[in-house]
C-alpha cells in the first residue's frame, strides 16, 4: 500500500479508510470473492493493477482534471454537487476531489480486506440518502447519487485511464493488463457501491 | 435493424420485444439520453456498433457457448437457472440462451426508442421477483438475480466478445472501437436493468 505522492492521507477530510468508527459492511468477504469470480479476476490482474497504481497515483490530479472536466460538462451530472443556493458548491467539489484521488491509489494498492469492504460500505452511503452531504457538511438539493450514474459511471472511469497509462507503459499488451484489471476493479467497486440501494442486492 | 442469422424472432418463446403486451418503461428517453451522455456515447459509437453486429450476430451460438462456459463452470452463477429440484435446469436454460442469442442481435442493431427502452424494462424484471421464471414456466428456488451480478456482468460479456471481432476485423483501432461501442452499450443496459431494483434509480 502507498498513499499518493505527496499526500499524507490523513490530511485529507472525510477520509476515514480504516477508522474504527466505521460500521462493517454487509457485504462478505465470500460475497467479494464471487464478485471478483464474477468479473474474471485473476493473480496476474492483481500484479498489474499494483503496477497501474504506480503509474496513475502520481497522476491522481491530472486524471481529475479530466473527471472533473466531464462532470462540470453536464449540468445533470455537476448537479450532485449543488450547495444551498443550487449551484455548484466549489468548497463541496474540493473536498470530494480530494478523497476521489486518493480512491485511485486504494483502488489499486489496497488490499480487498474486511477494512477495505469496510470503507467500500462507507463510501456508498456516501452517495445515498443516509450520508451524503454530511461528511462534508453541505446543505444540497441533491440528497442521492441515482444508482443509474453509479453504474454509469463504470465507462468514463475506465475509458479515460487508457491514456495515462499508454503515456508511460512499455508496450501495448502491458497497457492492456493494467487497463482490464483496472475495469474489472472499478466494476467491482460499482457493485459494492450499489449495495444500499436495494433489497435484491 | 436485422435479426440472427438463420432465426425467426417471432420463433423464439418468451420475445417479446415489440408488443403491444408490454408495460411503458419508468425510464424516459431523456433519461436515457443522459445515460447515454454519461458513457461518452457518440454517432460514431453508433456506426461501429452496427458493424459490430454484423461480425456478432451470426456468431451468436459461438458466443453463448462461451457466457454459457462461464455460468456453468460456477456454481453460485448457474444457481439462477435451478429447477425444482435445486439442479439447473435445461429446458430453462435453453429458452433463455435463445432470447440472450436475440439479445446481442438487438443490442447491435435496434434503435433505442421507445419501443427499445419497455422492452429493457421486461427483460428487467424477468430478473426480478416480479418476473422471473414466469416467462419460462420453472418452478425455481432461485426467485431473483441479484443485482450485484447485474452490475459485475458487464464485464465477461464485455472482456470475452474481443476475440470474437478481432477474429474477422481488419485492424486494431477498428476491433477497438467496435469494442468501446459494445462496452457502452453493455454499461447502458445493465444501468437499465438496474432500474427495478431501486427506488432511488
Amino acid at each position: 500500500m502507498f498513499p499518493a505522492k505527496g499526500v499524507k492521507t490523513s490530511s485529507i477530510p472525510g477520509y476515514t479508510y480504516g477508522s474504527k468508527t466505521l460500521a462493517t459492511s454487509p457485504v462478505s468477504l465470500e460475497d467479494l470473492a464471487r464478485l471478483e469470480s464474477t468479473v474474471l479476476w485473476t493473480d496476474d490482474d492483481v500484479a498489474a493493477l499494483r503496477r497501474a497504481g504506480e503509474i496513475l497515483g502520481p497522476q491522481a490530479d491530472r486524471i481529475l482534471d479530466v473527471w472533473y472536466g466531464f462532470v462540470g460538462s453536464h449540468d445533470f451530472l455537476i448537479a450532485s454537487f449543488a450547495g444551498a443556493d443550487g449551484t455548484a458548491n466549489p468548497d463541496y467539489l474540493g473536498a470530494v476531489r480530494a478523497r476521489f484521488a486518493q480512491w485511485i491509489v486504494d483502488v489499486c494498492s489496497r488490499d480487498r480486506d474486511q477494512e477495505w469492504l469496510d470503507y467500500q460500505h462507507e463510501i456508498a452511503l456516501r452517495h445515498t440518502a443516509a450520508k451524503k452531504n454530511l461528511t462534508d457538511g453541505v446543505s444540497s438539493p441533491a440528497s442521492v447519487i441515482n444508482l443509474r450514474y453509479i453504474i454509469a459511471f463504470i465507462v468514463p472511469l475506465t475509458a479515460t485511464i487508457r491514456p495515462f497509462l499508454a503515456e508511460q507503459a512499455p508496450d501495448a499488451d502491458e497497457v492492456e493488463a493494467m487497463y482490464q484489471a483496472w475495469f474489472k476493479s472499478v466494476t467491482i467497486t460499482a457493485a459494492l457501491w450499489a449495495e444500499p440501494y436495494s433489497p435484491s442486492w
